[in-house]
């Protein structure tokens, strides 16, 4: 990335918001100061990395916790551990006089479980530098006699980019203001939650206890990686979830298929006639009223049309030629909730294949929610289809009694949901954001109106009801949630700069 | 069983065939012999038994050759084992002045696989009396000092039913009718299989080496239990069977449902949506031309009509209540060509279940073949349907060109496939064979125009170009292919009566 003023300054004008100050002034000055303590801040972001701070780890994740408290400490944060059902919460506030705003910051501590043997390093919370990304002949940087680092270069460990950067980003971002005497223009909260990777359990009932400390106009979070492109990103919403699993029973054990095939009702053809019934042949479902409520702006569109996704790279990538017809692009999909067959189970295939009618079948679910829908109103939508379909819908195994007066038989179990959430792509303090990142980086930032997955917060920003953002900055390529999980130096470095256009916007 | 004299002089005189003698002639010798000689015939049995003689045992295989060919040659069979590819047949033949015609008898020697830990007595290949079938309270019979036997007492053993007590009881039928100076009306030639529970793969090249040996005017399959009803049985055909897997192809990979919900193609959707073409919702198949030449006469409905299937008590027993409605009764149902979806898998279910777009998405099938059926012509018949839902066939995993070219793929790859069989109903022959077993038994017989499984001798059928009928004997409840296989000791006795029926009709 490179700093483009004319862009930023034709940006900050044209959209007449607020700046507080032009992106020159403010770019310069920080990545100036990062580079003059570039081995410090790595070090500090490499020493953030050594606690073994999986969920499940109650001692490391309170090691780290105690550290990063720390770390908001020498930054003049009045800060706290907030203890929660689960994990703690790791808490700072910093307060600016003559704020225009305060922003609540959100990152997680803890990292994905690790599987060590995977990886290519010994330890996965031993941090190691490489020279770019792993390839045959990578190699490994000896960090204590480098002097300079360069942007290709990669830190490996765990929870590198899924969420420490951020955090170690965000508090040098705040150095550096600091540095260069350039004021905060919000008050600034931080919330750390060590359970993120468990699903964020304890976090929603946490605001019961902390809502005073948790107050704010707009919750940022800082997290995930920028899209494909590789430009400055700004999420909107995520998507949220409701799964389920759909049995459809025939015979009380199963079959022979020649002794009984043709008279014996095959529940795996009648699973599949079910599923069948509800999508079309392009993938657009037909349960009754599924698309309730979807409609984009004028606007909204031409955000969704500005993504740059390149659909024929990413056809041509991922394998298939012929994407389903829900939306008229990956973005516009991704507006609408989906209706996903994730998983098929009945009697066996392949070497174990069994000339047999099976006694039943298995259709695991998954159903995407967006902002309009919700859990308990699709969950109606699709009893009312399959009950349409001629099924007679139980919640437990039919007992005789049932398989004797119903012909069709399915289980239906709801398992759980997660609402989707969205910020209006016109929400003023949304767009200070976008002007803000516009500002210091060359070209338009990318808007994702909605991603596609699911994020654990997404309830505890519908508890805590303001705007909320998504700021990723990691590389895509940082293998989050897989063995061998890295951040790109110079993504990390930019960060810094992103970070501190929102803290003086 | 009892003996209806007056039942089988009408049969006898009302269907005006010829019969060499009258029931009440040949039942009473035929029982009273083996009165006489019970403890012999049983303790015969038991020592045929006792060779473990399952198809991958070349040693013990041979073993019971050796001993049956000694058997056939006790009873002045010109005896012989025949060589083949695999495991060698047993053969003899007995000609008798003046016979009326040859009659071939197939049986075979082998017995399935064993899983001792599941049988309750140690040793499968140590045949076992009992008092009665398996339960809490039966008892061992010692068999050295029994002095009579019960027709409800069983033996228990690997291929006791299947398929080693006909062997004897034919031989016992043999050895009666001798002791009573009845005469045969046929030649009697026996080919003992030493592979059929691997599928009899040596059987037909078998053929061409022994063309002159096989030759006979009717086939008669001693093997398998009688009707549920435990009335006598005669089997006039078997389904045939063709087995298929289809591949539907997704992305190259799975893919997160969130990120690409809506827009990447689902595999197990589209392959339920292929399934749920095959067939209508009361389990028809509308593969066009499925059912083309399938035809009854009237006579061949009243057949069908006369088989004493309980359909009401059957699904109560197999826990369903709306069979499919190909035929009218099962017995109609399997005069018909079946398509059987016996396994599906694609992705994960239950607690393994992942939120993903699924790479593939698989469905095992088989399709039961009749007569009027062959596989060549339902493979076309499926494939043209395939084709007109808009799928691309493979039959090996696509590449990427294939993959940008075709929106659906599927790969069907065809499996085995064993031909039908069936003699007609009104074959004079097969009407000898049944007024013969009417006669010695009281109430009608079950006719089978078709039995629902496949068997393995039904190519050796087909190249043998002469009629054929299934002679089931022994109880339904006999375990065949299960731990713990049994023969009824009733069922035994009287199968000696039903074969020498046979012998002199």
């Amino acid at each position: 990335m490179r700093v483009s003023i004319l862009v930023s300054l034709l940006l900050g004008t044209a959209l007449g918001l607020p700046t507080a100050l032009l992106a020159q002034d403010l770019r310069q000055p920080v990545e100036s100061y990062a580079d003059a303590t570039q081995k410090e801040i790595l070090s500090n972001l490499m020493a953030a990395l050594q606690f073994p701070a999986v969920a499940a780890d109650e001692v490391n994740i309170r090691r780290k916790a105690s550290y990063l408290r720390g770390e908001l400490a020498k930054r003049r944060f009045l800060s706290e551990i907030l203890e929660t059902d689960g994990n703690p919460l790791v808490y700072g506030t910093l307060l600016v006089p003559e704020a225009s705003r305060t922003l609540l910051l959100y990152c997680h501590y803890d990292g994905q479980p690790v599987d060590p043997a995977k990886w290519q390093q010994a330890d996965p919370f031993q941090p190691v530098m490489m020279d770019g990304k792993l390839s045959h002949d990578s190699q490994v940087i000896d960090f204590e006699s480098a002097e300079s680092f360069d942007d290709d270069w990669r830190i490996y460990a765990r929870s590198a980019s899924d969420d420490t950067a951020p955090i170690i980003g965000l508090l040098v971002a705040l150095d550096a203001l600091k540095d260069a005497a350039i004021p905060l223009t919000s008050n600034i909260k931080v919330i750390l939650d060590g359970e993120e990777e468990d699903g964020s359990p304890s976090l929603v009932s946490a605001i019961e206890r902390y809502r005073d400390r948790l107050a704010a106009d707009l919750l940022l979070i800082f997290d995930g990686p920028l899209h494909q492109s590789d430009r400055p990103t700004v999420v909107f919403g995520a998507r949220g979830i409701m799964t389920l699993d759909l049995t459809v029973f025939g015979p009380r054990a199963p079959l022979h298929s020649g002794h009984y095939g043709n008279w014996a009702p095959n529940p795996a053809m009648q699973l599949a006639q079910l599923l069948a019934s509800m999508k079309d042949a392009e993938g657009r479902v037909l349960l009754e009223g599924f698309y309730d409520g979807i409609d984009f702006t004028p606007g909204d569109q031409r955000v969704l049309d500005a993504v740059p996704d390149n659909l024929e790279e990413l056809k041509t990538a991922l394998g298939f030629s012929q994407p389903d017809k829900v939306g008229n692009s990956l973005q516009e999909a991704i507006q609408y909730p989906s209706l996903n067959v994730r998983g098929l189970e009945s009697g066996w295939v392949g070497a174990e294949a069994r000339t047999i009618v099976p006694d039943s079948a298995v259709a695991a679910i998954d159903i995407r929610l967006v902002q309009e829908t919700k859990p308990d109103d699709i969950y109606a939508k699709l009893t009312t289809h399959i009950e349409s379909q001629d099924f007679h819908i139980v919640t437990e195994d039919p007992d005789d009694a049932t398989r004797a007066e119903y012909g069709r038989i399915v289980k239906v179990i709801r398992r759980g949901s997660t609402n989707a959430y969205r910020t209006a792509l016109s929400n003023p303090m949304a767009q200070q954001v976008v002007a803000a990142i516009n500002g210091v980086w060359d070209g338009p930032i990318v808007q994702k109106r909605t991603s596609g997955g699911t994020v654990p917060i997404a309830p505890f920003i519908e508890a805590l009801d303001i705007p909320a953002l998504g700021i990723p900055t990691v590389n895509f390529d940082n293998n989050q949630h897989s063995p061998d999980e890295n951040v790109r130096l110079g993504h990390f470095f930019d960060s810094i700069v992103t970070f501190a256009a929102i803290f003086t916007m």
